[in-house]
């Protein structure tokens, strides 16, 4: 402990450590590890990183309540049971399982360590898993809580999840979600929320986007009109890709899936459509009841937003969204190129309903819709667009600096005074070098710092200098706090 | 899919869901899982804990950021090098270990299988474990990012640990932390500025409180007025478990530990004094330097805060603390049962300062204080003593509530109109017996319903019913809006 006591807070700046060096506390032994490291995949935030996420985490969260939606939170820790089998094979592999606790080896399946399986071992030596995304550990929640919640459930959740995906620019293993859900009705007074919701998010950051809409009844529809019910889904995977590979693509992975040249023609001929009416007439289309009872559900959001200023909302007849368990209206959310030239992300949002969510954990029918936002990739565009506002990396509007212990004292109690306003501020905790003060309240970007000299102390005064023009004056602690507020 | 479409919405309440089911969807089958279930120790947060969490953090968070502290953010998994060996034997067992991803029984340690060693196997299938606690993160954090940081370095941190103890009524697997930190700096300001911090936050909460204060030093000036330098940590070990185990406890507890009647006894008697002058004055006390060294850290602590509204900071002789790091003040905060009989809670926070936190990453002799808070408890303290805002349960002030479409159109309207003036609302979705949605509005504890029938349709106008005292009114939406502003 003595020598402990006796050690000096010498602070040394240093590119990278890299030599080990052994140190005693409490007479007790330690080697220090050189480079500490983090988890590929993983990242430390910055408080100007925390700040700028908690803006957009901030705004959205505002939003989702403005509309009624409420907060849940569920454990990162969730039992293999409810994740193994809901993202297939590829999520199994990319789940993250958390070895049990205490002598896990006791009930080691050994025949599967024989076999080097080590897939086939993990049930007998891990019990639980990271939550991969939000969306089925809602579902179990509502299950589980099924006696506790109204319906219908309106609710928002705002937490990271983890995957073992291969780590990669933009790409983490840790990441945030942020999922707005309604389960437990079929209105499609939802949909038109959840539009209106993305509008205002994306206003209020100042993205322009469009707001893409289809449904799955639709794309079915394309589908019969086609004959191809039977191979709806493997239709739907290949008018996914239509972006990214083209009207030629498309054509080639729908005949590798036993699509005739001729149904691929129907379907690419119909995906051009310009608007939902003239889908509507279209006479092959017509035939198919359930693609019309989406041209009813599309046409129904629309209305309801008939009289609003919201116009970024728009039909997008190719939209089909990968995940099989949509049912009705998918949405998607793109910046808008045209505003934004220098964006070229992809999606930054998207969702749609589903009728049966909660299946999977004994519950069959409850209907519901729901989307997501890219908080990353919205992080990242806000960035690129220098949309972040400036006030976010403030820290404190002003610091107390000071030449002696007596300063120091002046200065802790001027501070109380300012804080007890309800205004925030620090005070350089040393009489160091009036420099060093100064660079620190310039490196914390700190717009005024306010210095008790001898001077100052005896007049009962404060010199403020503005750090920006550099302009200097003499005020009273009563004027600064007015000057604040 | 089809199968899919036709499914009902219906949802049964049941207490518990015992049945297993099939289903199919997209021509797949699943096989329902059966009362889907939590990991022990985890849990789920309701909407009304999530926002009474929220409640506690954001005051926490408004008054570090108040101080000029800074929020970071560390990852969920470290390197399981970063945290083995910092929390002690026990604590190596109780952090969870992540399985390695893929093929992890091809680097498996065959020995230690064999040995059916199953902390010695995890060193080869598990590189990752989940943070334990936000102290060795952050100290790792510094480290790294040394060249990014200023000092002195002000940071808070809110964010969940996990750990494998054994759950009991209390004591979760997953729950949170929030530690405020300053490293970089010896100065006694930032003691004085963590009681503000203590002080502001149990004010603002409602919770009285005693902030207790002693220092390291003045435990090791015992030590040396009893002759027991060289047993310093056994000493304060046995001191810590004073409130538990009573005087004679702590004797029997010293003997145990090597240490003699008479030297048990010259503790026990300084551990009687009432105040720090009196200790002072001990001359038994008086002969040691670092004692006194410690005496003159908790004065300037006091004298920072002589002329401020802090009185419930008190000096406590006996407050040990277990952790060994701490080298200066020592902080605990008890709930004040004079004031609150009817808590029988331990400490609610609690910290201290420290010479060498990020020496075992390398970085030797970086001075730090910090302190934390157990959000938990003060949880449950709130809920005791019923100091929750009622606000806080409110979801929306309006909800609409309407007999057919057109009134679910109309309602829309006039829900985008109120939360364009920046106030939530919410619209029942379907035109279902009033009854039910009274009921919805009811559940949902929403103040005030807006009903459109066909006279408020016909003649502009709303019906508002105060769902306290049942009184109803008609108003304009124009009125309505003015009347929630």
């Amino acid at each position: 402990m003595s020598s402990a006591f006796s050690a000096k807070a010498v602070f040394r700046k240093r590119k990278k450590i890299q030599f080990s060096i052994h140190y005693q506390i409490d007479g007790k032994c330690f080697s220090a590890v050189a480079k500490p490291s983090l988890p590929k995949g993983t990242r430390d935030f910055l408080p100007v990183e925390v700040n700028r996420r908690k803006y957009i985490f901030d705004i959205v969260e505002r939003v989702f309540r403005k509309y009624g939606f409420l907060p849940i939170e569920t454990p990162a820790m969730e039992s293999l049971e409810t994740l193994l089998g809901k993202y297939g094979d590829e999520g199994d592999k990319l789940l993250f399982k958390v070895l049990n606790n205490g002598d896990y080896l006791k009930d080691a399946d050994e025949k599967a360590y024989e076999n080097k399986d080590s897939f086939g071992l993990v049930k007998s030596i891990s019990k639980r898993g990271l939550r991969y995304d939000l969306t089925v550990p809602f579902a179990r929640f509502v299950v589980m809580n099924q006696n506790e919640i109204q319906l219908p459930f309106k609710r928002y959740q705002i937490q990271p999840v983890w995957r073992a995906d291969k780590p990669q620019k933009g790409r983490y293993q840790e990441f945030f979600q942020c999922d707005v859900d309604v389960v437990g009705s079929e209105s499609l007074l939802y949909e038109a929320e959840l539009v209106c919701i993305y509008h205002e998010i994306f206003k209020t950051l100042g993205i322009h986007v469009h707001i893409l809409i289809n449904n799955r009844k639709i794309l079915f529809g394309l589908a019969e009109a086609a004959g191809l019910a039977d191979k709806f889904m493997e239709m739907t995977v290949a008018i996914d890709k239509l972006d990214k590979i083209g009207r030629d693509g498309v054509m080639r992975e729908m005949a590798q899936r036993d699509i005739t040249a001729e149904q691929a023609e129907t379907v690419l001929h119909l995906l051009e459509v310009k608007s939902i009416d003239e889908l509507a007439g279209h006479p092959a289309f017509q035939t198919s009841e359930t693609g019309m009872k989406g041209v009813a559900e599309v046409r129904a959001v629309f209305d309801f937003l008939a009289e609003s200023d919201i116009h970024d909302l728009i039909f997008d007849v190719s939209l089909a969204r990968g995940l099989s368990y949509y049912t009705g209206c998918i949405f998607e959310v793109k910046v808008d190129t045209q505003y934004h030239p220098s964006i070229s992300m992809g999606s930054i949002g998207g969702g749609g309903r589903y009728d049966n969510l909660t299946g999977a954990f004994g519950l069959p029918g409850v209907s519901g819709v729901g989307v997501s936002l890219g908080a990353e990739r919205i992080y990242d565009v806000l960035s690129e667009l220098s949309l972040f506002p400036a006030t976010i990396d403030e820290s404190v509007p002003v610091i107390f600096l000071c030449f002696d212990a007596e300063g120091l004292t002046q200065a802790f109690r001027y501070a109380m005074a300012i804080r007890t306003a309800g205004i925030a501020c620090e005070v350089y905790p040393e009489a160091k070098p009036m420099k060093k003060q100064m660079k620190y309240a310039n490196d914390r970007a700190i717009p005024y710092v306010a210095i008790l000299g001898a001077n100052e102390l005896q007049q009962g005064t404060i010199s403020l200098k503005d750090m920006i023009t550099g302009n200097q004056t003499t005020v009273k602690i009563e004027d600064l706090i007015t000057a604040l507020s």
